[in-house]
């Protein structure tokens, strides 16, 4: 093993804020990059404000900030804006997630930054992409899920469409620009080439509407809202246990039968009802009150033992504290207490994929505004301390 | 321009079925990586049998297995496994998703055909991981939803919890997957070797949970559904206009005067109500009704060219068909036609990130089942035809 991330001695330069851009960049330091922060002075990152917050630091700007370095730039400032140029000169990696054209209005889009440095890899991430009838709208997490269709298949048949409860609209786009970097420096390995790389929340989330597509581009129907059930498989989705729900995936015949016997009502599957898939579609009410007569006289703990001894697929519905505080999370170290200097020790998500040669690993806390502006300027431009004292004094940084 | 892929050269020996794996290396496929999809010999993967189909030919498969090439192979029997080994040996990259421990066996895990080729990246996905508690659960999407928190979060607050429309355990599990791959290919440029890299479907769901896990970490409580609406923002969700539903995200009170503004209720910014994001929050009943006699008198595109002319977020929610039809998703090429040999012109979703230099794109249509097997057997193993029909009367391919 060595005790080195993937990607050290990849220098990422990151303009990005908020969600989507920060936990691009969160993946890139966790495999070992070295993530240079850049943020407005006085204020940082508007997420540096988000509550709640530990020992004056926001838990939602530390969970998506760890293992970077932060200085601070006015970028209205053309002393920034140079100092800016000179650091891309020496950067793998440009990440912005600013309004599509801010950058470049900047000064510091893709083709001036890759005319100093050719080798660049510069990656935008924004809600409807660079080009494009909609590139000029400003980004929100519940227009990308609304206007992909992914509300529109969320929620129950009779209920409104309906938001997923996390921010995936950004989250899958912010995987997606990871992933996207990775391969353009890959690709610079073979051509010495960097590249521009465009990533748009919309398509991003369409992207992934893989089974909905199945249904409206080969069975020329209109995806619907189905709640927790299966479109053919029955009995599958959300039952009631004593105390809370469960799910349980009943995918075939052969396994309803075990399940029919786990539950000690044999003759269900060979009632006329539901011997068959389709059958229990059919007849699904009737199904689930015979389940949930079982399941409800349980506790959740009980009937997954049951099912599970039965080989029937299914399982708890955790709350985001139960999983957290669960064995499988504990032992996959999803988990991890990092000290923070000034907020103490606090408690950030680790990345998922376990690397057995070069382990991905959160590799410090998040950074204080501005920590290493003087680190930064005088350690890869040169600065003198002279220098830097007098951008301080003009609010350049 | 260059006129290939970024990952052009790169090899892919896939062992996947189903959704997360295929999902993955259709990625990996689109980039420019040769993908060899290794199947069943007479059925192939399952999901060539999943309805609708066109042509005889799974829209689901099809979806997710654009550009590989497909080869034969009964992994009982000894001859292909050595025939595996044999294309491990001149692999970049292998991929499985079987039950965990089950490619060991077969003698074709990571510890044997590393042995063989050290420069080999050996991914699994699973949905519990390969180490831990429950390492020997089957998987599915909707266990891994379930479990990891997400389904708790999602849905209204009054309802049941919810499972996310689509299959996103799988399909976030499959872009981690690809991003540890490139991540691993990228490592092996200064290592020389390649690794093992382990994906759990669970743990990669879980890490999306950033805002919950700010809550649940800095708040002290355990994130509840909230249904469309915002936590701490009102007006922010769902709101019925005359022919369907659509979003409204306002997220400040200079906002919110301006959407006052335009629904020609200007008083509304400065009554004792409505005037901060506090009040509105606990006035949001009223408030709703209010923005509902407006929204309900009028079309969602009508409403939309109101809002977007006041610099108000808000988006229609689109259903999938209407997503796909979209001029935006048009002009974004997230939709492509394709020929296939049998079923002729076929739809398929593009990946969404665009590449400058190297840009990602659909190879070619999915394979037929064994469709390069001989190719595939004689191309790179030099196995002359009277072997290959041996090997094809001893059912092994």
């Amino acid at each position: 093993m060595t005790d080195e991330g993937a990607l050290k001695g990849i220098r990422v330069l990151d303009l990005t804020r908020m969600l989507a851009g920060p936990f691009c960049t969160a993946l890139l330091a966790d495999a070992g990059a070295e993530v240079i922060k850049v943020e407005r002075p006085g204020s940082g990152d508007d997420a540096r404000q988000f509550p709640p917050k530990k020992g004056g630091e926001s838990g939602y700007f530390m969970l998506l900030n760890r293992g970077k370095k932060s200085i601070t730039l006015n970028l209205k400032s053309p002393d920034a804006i140079r100092i800016l140029r000179d650091l891309a000169a020496g950067a793998d990696v440009v990440v912005e997630n600013f309004k599509p054209g801010l950058a470049n209005d900047l000064g510091i889009g893709y083709s001036s930054l890759s005319a100093i440095n050719p080798r660049l890899v510069y990656a935008s991430i924004s809600g409807f992409g660079q080009e494009g009838p909609l590139a000029s709208r400003p980004a929100y997490d519940i227009i990308a899920q609304a206007m992909s269709g992914l509300m529109s298949i969320t929620g129950e048949p009779d209920g409104p469409p309906t938001r997923v409860g996390e921010s995936v609209g950004d989250l899958i786009a912010g995987l997606y620009c990871a992933w996207g970097i990775t391969v353009a420096l890959q690709a610079r390995e073979r051509s010495g080439r960097g590249q521009y790389v465009d990533v748009a929340m919309l398509d991003s989330v369409f992207s992934f509407l893989v089974t909905a597509m199945t249904q409206y581009a080969y069975g020329g129907i209109e995806p619907k809202r189905v709640g927790n059930r299966h479109p053919i498989s029955t009995p599958f989705g959300v039952f009631k246990a004593g105390d809370g729900h469960m799910v349980i995936a009943i995918a075939n015949d052969p396994m309803f039968a075990r399940f029919a016997e786990a539950i000690g009502q044999p003759a269900l599957a060979t009632d006329d009802r539901f011997r068959a898939d389709e059958l229990r579609t059919k007849h699904e009410p009737e199904l689930r009150a015979i389940i949930e007569t079982w399941t409800g006289a349980r506790t959740v703990a009980e009937t997954i033992a049951t099912l599970e001894a039965a080989g029937v697929p299914a399982g708890p519905i955790w709350s985001v504290g139960e999983a957290a505080r669960s064995q499988h999370i504990r032992e996959r170290g999803m988990l991890t207490e990092v000290t923070h200097p000034t907020a103490g020790p606090i408690t950030l998500l680790q990345q998922p994929v376990r690397f057995s040669d070069t382990p991905a690993r959160i590799q410090g806390p998040p950074p204080l505004l501005g920590e290493h502006t003087e680190q930064v300027l005088s350690g890869l431009l040169g600065l003198d301390s002279e220098t830097i004292g007098r951008l301080r004094a003009n609010r350049v940084i």
